[in-house]
């Protein structure tokens, strides 16, 4: 039983691998009455698009958004809206070599276990290609977003090795990492061309902000609201951890530090990271994503190929020195989805109005 | 749209409230023929049960599962398995007070604002107490892995501030705290001791370990096995934070580092935590989950009414100085859970067979 | 995978057996502050028991719902309702002997091919008994049905080849078999006790008819009202066959004659039966179902056993004449969950109330 | 919350309107390994289109299917295929004049009270356009079907009050409405002719019959096999009614008439129509759908405008007579759809194999 559809009132099933005729999704379950065209979807995909900087790969993507179903003159009908980005540019010959040997850190050893017959072509389904298609789902789920006042914001607070030491909302677009601190993100970029210039790649972690989420979203008890951003967050390839609020560092608080305590004019502290009890408490959403270094680098690697015999293996082609800032617009799109998800489906829960 | 069903195939639905009649389960979709009898509730259920040790609260619960339906002649038979385990000793008025404060750090101010009218005696629906019922389909769900030689395991490797050293599986049921360290589990004891008799709390880290789980389990691209995991830990009250393999720490790792080289023999490390692309590779698979400290302190809290106006709360009664390890048994049986429906699920992916 | 759950929003799931400790229902998705008590389901529920007239088992079961959760201070609170109804005078020695022979036109040769182990007492989860939970259920979705002003009504139009001439919806609560026709239903009567006489059974026809039902639900293109409606009614055990509106006779007529006029006044006519491309359109719904002849008949029958071998198999003990009326109220509350998920539905398509 | 997508394990998600750029469907939860190329679609997609019999609009559509992803050097992935075709030939501007103009006994008025904002040319979502989108699924399904032995064969058996005396299922192809009956077949043409002559259109009843299937197939109590393909067949626009086996019929029946005696060589007859209790007995599966008489007619209809003013409606453009026999490999499909489903949920069952 398969597993490309996310959501339960707002829905997305994802298809398309990275060396097929594009990637897409279908979006079902928009209201009726929204107003979306292609035009809607090039910032958010431009800003997912590789090649524009230093330590990416040149890959060049022209990811335009076709709008296959869903829109009549302009706005949304109600019914399924299935958007499609073609692939281009996608020269499948360098992973030719792969047919038979399992990349480190990849998905192709465990596609092989479990499906015997797969893609390998730049990483197939598993490649981060297919995460256009969650992207441009999560500009659909921003116009369900925007009326309500909610705004999901993504920047990177740690990158090889380098932490973000202040956090100014107002910079994270003159960084090329999105990251709220200029020095830091002079610091980022060193090290993301010093790992690029060895071979290697480096990690991050990213943390992901809402303002003005209405409270009372999420459905305990196991669809609360920090259960589904999770997994919406833990779904994207290269997250290996995420956290709500304070996080892991809760667990070394005392209750009386932890606690935050509630005032007239709000909550004094946030701690819980917006979300009580699996329900959004009108408070700004926190969550943050641990982001592994990128597996494909050109250091030979030890590996095995499909009749399980040694192998040595160097992956050359493009690649880039890590998954941020390219994964920023994809975990922004899916807490984007999550959240108009819940937003829908907390409308079902008055029988009048 | 309410979210109290967990799973695909192996589908549970828990239902009940702290002080209400009682808590219970509906496990749908376990297959027939499968021995289960009242008995082999009782391990799992003692091990979640308050009470047994000095830094717990009294409150003497029972727990004793009823099966209402689902089992005959005492094996399964494939239709909906219901347990019920009934509410004692639970006096509410203690609670009386709390019909108009919320209390920092709880899921009253949620439920409010999400549902109005709610139960707010002990937590209502929010209780710890509700994890009795999944504890219980946990048992159920071990019984699906047993017969394919997975098994999950769970231990506490930080509270209060204390790291366990050493890893030494043998020795965690001699400590209160499943701690795999006896040296750490004695300074756990202090440090929870000590809380305890100032009116606090605090939280720690617990680790989860599944050995002996096949190749292939998971779902992309939404339902990989780690965005799975990562919710159903995460669903648990007290969850802050999730992480699989070097989970966090990866952020900080080179490509070079993290990759984990694949030999004949199998994987040389494993800081994927037994988990690519979504698809479990048939290494261990390795949770770690972030507890926050429990929220009920005896220390005076700012708080409002339901009016919004400013309060103190001094919260009396009976409570744990942490979540674990009572919050251990429920982080397995979630484990046990999300595996034994992914491993039913992966039966579907071929036609013969 | 299991189906014992049934609708999207207003959720059921429904569990146990027919000689277990009882059958119950969970109802996820119920909105809060909804008054509900067990008197509700009194009315409900005994129209549902049998034993009340000459042509049916006098089997007596009590039917006492009891709730085990979701609801209080006599309002629900938007968690799972958990409804209980315990078996009672369940004797199942008769069924000893069934327990290697298959019932011709009962549900234990389906049952024992699927899960081999099964509990065949008394039909065991096959049994009508399950639907005193579907009916328990359907009293929780009138609650929400109430406030929009719609209203589930049903009735017996044909029953053992009588067929009703008249439909006077004031009668049918003086009609033993739910009949708008009196001297249709006093031929029923007699053709009921004439078959029951003869060891033998019958079947008919039972029409639901929807007043008040606001136009917009239903979601095509699968989820539509008439397909949802449809499963709805046929997963009733004895239901053979369903119809909306002209159904079969509408594969007799011409178009000019099946399209229903529009004037402002409303539709000129129903054939739609109230539904037009899969979504409610204001006008009366009309569903009809065709109910076979119950299978439990004294007379002998041709069987095998579970080896295979012929055998001849003469049923005992207590057996209604006919499903019919015992069945309306069962239809009655799949129609009112169905109607009841389908407006909680579409509550979904309005971003802003 | 929308209503696109049907199935469990074998999931079905289409999208697309009659006049925008095409209609598709997204199979997900296909098992890997299965041969699988463009040419498989061309027979069945030719079964459906239009245009090729005097009765039927002159419509030319090429259908060509488009394999957009999840399929990998000829064989599937087990990852999403995506399919398309794209409209041609498809003149939007005779609808214009619908841009007000509710048509009697089309989806337009239920659309507009539902979604306000809809594409009405050509019906949009609500066309029959969808459904080809379902029979190119439906060929996907019987990939899965054929292995294991079982056939879905579709034809009808009544057409405009003519009805057919004789099945021989070797004689349905030679029949422009897949008639079993020559004789019939005749008749029914005349029927249809006539009707097209006078602007008018007719009715039918197409049999679905399924040769091979295996017992054990349908999941009780809601998604019993009977009620999963009642929904299956009601939700194609048309179908009014829809039985299984004996149908209808059944509720004249007697229960000594009505049940099918066992055998050691099988049923002895087959009133249930090869379900029993929910669950495949291994038997024929007989279905019936009541298909109404297309509603678009060149006869002057009353009707009303969005503001609600009487108005007069005479549709004039290309349209067929009757939905049969376009509609025959839609059901085709959609029968095909429901047991791979159905069949891929009966592995979930076994734990070992």
């Amino acid at each position: 039983m398969a597993g490309n559809t996310f959501g339960k009132v707002f829905i997305i099933t994802t298809f398309g691998e990275s060396h097929g005729p594009g990637v897409g999704v279908i979006v079902d379950g928009c209201p009726p009455g929204i107003g979306l065209s292609t035009g809607d979807f090039v910032y958010d995909m431009a800003r997912r698009r590789p090649g524009k900087r230093s330590f990416e790969s040149p890959r060049k993507e022209e990811d335009q958004v076709e709008i296959l179903s869903g829109v009549f003159e302009g706005l949304t009908t109600g019914t399924p809206i299935a958007l499609f980005i073609r692939n281009r540019d996608a020269d499948s010959r360098p992973y030719e070599k792969m047919r038979d040997l399992f990349r480190p850190g990849h998905a192709d050893y465990g596609y092989y276990r479990k499906y015997g017959h797969f893609d390998f072509r730049g990483g197939g389904r598993a490649s981060a290609r297919e995460t256009a298609a969650r992207v441009a789902a999560g500009v659909v789920a921003d116009k369900i977003l925007k009326p309500i006042g909610a705004r999901v914001i993504c920047y990177t607070i740690e990158l090889g090795g380098v932490r973000a030491e202040q956090i100014d909302l107002a910079l994270i677009d003159e960084s090329p990492f999105y990251c709220p601190d200029p020095d830091a993100s002079r610091l980022m970029e060193d090290a993301a061309q010093k790992a690029r210039s060895q071979g290697d790649s480096v990690g991050g972690i990213v943390e992901i902000r809402v303002t003005g989420c209405p409270a009372g979203l999420g459905e305990p008890v196991f669809d609360k609201l920090e259960a589904d951003l999770a997994k919406a967050v833990m779904s994207v390839g290269a997250v290996k951890g995420v956290e709500i609020g304070a996080g892991f560092e809760a667990a070394r608080l005392k209750g009386s530090q932890n606690n935050d305590p509630i005032t007239p004019a709000g909550f004094a502290s946030n701690n819980a990271g917006g979300i009580l009890g699996g329900i959004s408490n009108g408070d700004e959403i926190i969550i943050r994503a641990a982001v592994k270094p990128i597996p494909s680098i050109s250091i030979e690697q030890d590996t095995i190929d499909r009749k399980g015999n040694a192998a040595k293996l160097t992956i050359t082609g493009r690649h880039d020195a890590t998954a941020i800032p390219r994964i920023n617009p994809v975990l922004e799109a899916m807490v984007r989805i999550t959240l108009a998800d819940h937003y829908l489906r907390s409308k079902t829960i008055k029988i009048l109005n």
